[in-house]
């Protein structure tokens, strides 16, 4: 798939996927105004939709355009997860950052207490969209999509990560693993459920899941040492905050640790591995081939 | 059942439930330590656990003795849902409670942060709880429990109901029929679904469920009105917190729109609502029935 091609590919993916996540935060109503407006700032207001465009393009590695399809209800429920996990990121008692994505973040742009709720719905809800995966999926599947995504997201993936990444703040030293553990859980364990769920949505036998599962590491590991890479470098057009804040904040980083010529060069090898797994997949395979590459590319 | 029996039944079924959520936090490891530490602070320190005793009651009024232990995981994912909003609902930014059943809240007790990101964990990881009942509950039903919890804690349930209720506040005049919308959202809805996600384990037959439904409703309701009513009589000993806070506070209760002894009378009718739903479940039902007439009796 060309640089062309991926950009197609994306577009395609994201209008299927925003067009899904309004309904999922609207359809048939009966929610008060105030919290559906918060609820559709924090989740349609931008965003590259990486995690349900994996999911998508994981289904398709397994079964091609309709099993793609099947994805969709999985993928936007961790997307309403990732966004609940910034707005609460975001509030004062935690990063407490008054901007995202070059606007106002949810409490600045309402108030802490609607920032709160609306997190905690969009987290509630997402657990009802995927368990409300239509009936092409099967019953146990639509199990496992729903268990898969409350593990990665719980007190042993995200929220885990994010606790552990509060208390290792302002430590002067942090080795490489203690960096590795917090980002597998605060980044790379819902990044791994989206090609799972993927996966586990289209149907895929064990084989094909384990691949997968290998990509998906592979994929979240890149992602953080690039996005690190990135925060170093202070890429502020694409992160849309100031340069080097992390580290500023006393948080563990790979370019802390490795350096940054360091940091690209683990970013390769890593990548390398998971284009392996997807091998047997073929063309099948070649949107989530691109996806990491572009990963991969965005801190070159 | 008498009063004796109930206290009986009570006890034998807290403690099965306290089991069980403790395993819930604890089993399988992998968690922070602190962050298992405040999930187990506002998970494990007191509570009437009225949510997990009505799934089990409901259960074993579809199915006796074997159908209530069906309803063991659901109720303890309602427990966790529970805990997260009282954890929530006592941040500063929200109704800014220090104090909890007579010990801090959990702010109070760990910092802000830990409470946002514990009442995440318990929420996310209650729909890991639901999606794993056991095998003796068919695929189908333990989908129908998630869907269940979802809807009835989320935007359209319990959030969008703490919503409201934050923005009625201060208003002067407030009628009756939007105190009963922002109670139904804020606890009936949860209550509503414990008795229902009981049932449903149960493998309740259509017309049983609509029987429960109708019970858990006017359970929530009695529930409220109730609450209502102590909190203006200000038992400080079962509360935990000081009199007349709620309507001190700008909010709709139901001795404001109704009266002291209008409240009574109204909890008593809506009871007999409740009553009369489950009489066709004979002497399976008496562990509801007593725990809906528990509930009536602590505000005459």
């Amino acid at each position: 798939m060309t640089a062309k091609e991926l950009d197609g590919y994306l577009t395609a993916r994201r209008r299927e996927i925003e067009a899904e996540l309004d309904r999922c935060v609207t359809a048939g109503g009966g929610r008060p105004r105030r919290l559906v407006q918060a609820m559709r700032y924090a989740l349609l207001g931008g965003g590259k939709r990486l995690r349900p465009v994996l999911a998508l393009a994981s289904g398709q590695a397994v079964g091609g355009a309709p099993a793609r399809k099947r994805a969709l209800r999985p993928g936007c429920a961790i997307e309403m997860i990732h966004a609940y996990s910034l707005a609460h990121d975001d509030l004062p008692a935690m990063d407490d950052d008054d901007m995202r994505r070059g606007r106002p973040s949810l409490h600045a742009k309402y108030d802490e207490a609607t920032a709160i709720l609306a997190g905690d719905a969009l987290l509630t809800d997402a657990f009802g969209v995927a368990a409300s995966t239509g009936r092409t999926v099967g019953a146990e599947s639509r199990l496992a999509i729903v268990r898969e995504i409350a593990a990665s997201a719980g007190a042993r993936g995200m929220v885990g990560g994010q606790l552990k990444d509060i208390l290792a703040e302002g430590k002067k030293r942090v080795s490489l693993s203690a960096v590795q553990d917090i980002h597998r859980g605060k980044t790379g364990a819902l990044l791994r459920a989206s090609v799972r769920v993927g996966a586990i949505a289209a149907g895929a036998a064990k084989a094909d899941l384990r691949r997968l599962t290998t990509f998906g590491e592979a994929f979240g590991l890149v992602f953080q040492i690039t996005d690190d890479v990135l925060d170093e470098v202070g890429d502020l057009k694409s992160l849309g905050k100031p340069a080097g804040g992390d580290r500023a904040a006393g948080k563990a980083t790979y370019p802390g640790v490795l350096g940054m010529d360091g940091a690209r060069a683990q970013a390769r090898r890593v990548a390398d591995v998971g284009y392996r797994a997807i091998e047997p997949f073929g063309t099948r395979g070649a949107a989530l081939h691109g996806l990491l590459r572009h990963v991969v590319e965005r801190a070159s």
